[in-house]
């Protein structure tokens, strides 16, 4: 018997890069549970990403999510590209494991294996993404997926944290259900690169799509140069309307490409996640020092009046940073 | 004119801790907005606090917790007891203005010179309490309020948070709503020191009673020793109840005394709120080592696929704290 620490990570991911979804799925738990092996990962993969083209999905509850995400990995199978879906469940106390729903709505896909779709629950923060997404997606670009779509339901925070996350934001919207209303609250008007309503044979679909358009113009995104953010159709569950909407995502990225904007999307991505790393490092070191009685000293000399939090604070950060 | 940096703090000290409640509500200002006198302001009160003893107050919408602080706070002034009242209120962009509602339920107290009411956003993250929650609460308290009710709405994180910040956590329910079962899934259960059915005078007050009351002893908290949160009920906008709400709380208060408990909730409290200051410090550290463009470099090489994120961060820290 192995023992769990002994992770054979080249061997892992040298299969992951031949296409083996078992390997790509145990390097992204190894990266899920923040196993000893995680940097080992992560080093590795490295030279291979920076490949795959990742396509934020967000819309409320409801809207259609996962037979839209199924809508659209046929469209891009169509083109025979390598596709994986990465779809994260800020409900779900559960990780790795299936969703039922969504399982059962793209099982279409399962038995293909040009499609590698993955579950994860969001940890950390209420309604957040997990800390792990960033590095989730960089095993599946490493081992070969050319598109990346990552979902979540538009709950809190999570539509901007995947339109940081992604080139391009998706977000779906259904006819009705004041969405139009919905989605200029949320701001989910200024993440979007592309909108779909969804469910477009249901009554007020096409109003729907005009109180949109209308938003956008109203938006400052209609200044010559930048990009305007269509508004599309679909039926997912039929699945009509994926080839139109995997052609609106090529026109954003030929647009990116134009016009410096995926390299720039891309740099404050990465710089983001380098600094998230650096903070959770830096918040570990301070655990250290903390750990040999600072705080515990500092603590008695706030509560005793003597000093403030902010001069306590001083102390303990010049035992950390010098 | 004054320029806005040149604050007498000293001055408004004074004025605050000699009863002046806009001297108060400026120093809260400052804290509230990081004015560069924010840490003027805290050394010169920190000999000051700890005298007050704070109450928690949480519960979900429309649970009447703003009926239930004024019921609090008349109860409080038969005491003659400095009252403060810090209605923390997730849903709102503005701070420091008036929560309209609030503020009609709460005007019975608004002529008081004995009480003092602030309303602030909350900022931060969703649902979630400012990070200057806890530096408000100083203020009061230095400022000489004996006791202090921090406000507000039960949603996502919202009701550990307060836990967090209280000497004593009391929790509002209402009949009906399922809110039994809401609380147990909340982990309200946990957090609640007091709990206090409000609208008693509903169908099913007794049941919602009888239901809390039970989930409590399947608790682990009914070891001899450990308090045993009790559950009173309330009418609150008729005032109905106040009385034994408060004996509850100071039962609360001796039984903390008594097992060094509230010692040791303050001790937590104060490390926490060292340790959260100084992560904020090495976060604007790493910030000026970034500047100076370490991150772009880091950046780049992640990009370039020669370093993963977790070696890029390496780099960065090596930087802020040697």
């Amino acid at each position: 018997m192995r023992s769990r620490r002994s992770v054979d990570v080249p061997a892992l991911v040298e299969q992951a890069r031949a296409g083996s979804s078992r390997a790509l799925g145990r390097l992204i738990t190894l990266v899920e549970n923040a196993h000893p092996a995680l940097r080992e990962v992560m080093a590795l993969l490295a030279p291979h990403t920076g490949q795959a083209r990742i396509i934020g999905l967000t819309g409320s509850p409801g809207v259609g999510k996962s037979t839209s995400t199924s809508m659209l990995v046929r469209a891009l199978r169509q083109r025979d590209l390598r596709v994986g879906v990465l779809a994260v469940d800020p409900s779900s106390p559960f990780s790795g494991g299936a969703l039922l729903g969504d399982r059962i709505r793209l099982s279409e896909h399962s038995l293909d294996p040009g499609v590698y779709i993955r579950s994860m629950a969001s940890r950390g923060h209420l309604g957040g993404l997990a800390w792990s997404t960033p590095q989730a997606l960089r095993v599946m670009d490493a081992a070969g997926c050319e598109v990346i779509l990552v979902e979540t339901v538009g709950v809190g925070q999570s539509e901007v944290e995947i339109a940081g996350l992604a080139d391009t934001t998706l977000v779906l919207l259904a006819p009705g259900m004041g969405d139009g209303v919905q989605a200029a609250k949320a701001g989910i008007l200024e993440v979007g690169d592309v909108f779909v309503v969804n469910k477009a044979d249901r009554d007020g679909a096409d109003t729907t799509v005009r109180e949109l358009r209308q938003m956008i113009s109203l938006g400052d995104r209609t200044e010559p140069g930048l990009w305007r953010p269509p508004v599309l159709k679909a039926v997912a569950d039929r699945h009509e309307g994926g080839e139109e909407v995997v052609e609106a995502l090529d026109r954003h990225l030929a647009w990116m490409q134009e016009h410096d904007e995926l390299d720039r999307r891309r740099r404050t991505r990465a710089a983001r996640e380098v600094e998230a790393i650096a903070l959770q490092r830096l918040r570990a070191r301070m655990g250290e020092v903390l750990g040999d009685g600072a705080l515990a000293e500092a603590t008695e000399e706030v509560l005793a009046g003597r000093l403030d939090p902010y001069a306590a604070a001083d102390q303990v950060v010049s035992r950390v940073a010098g």
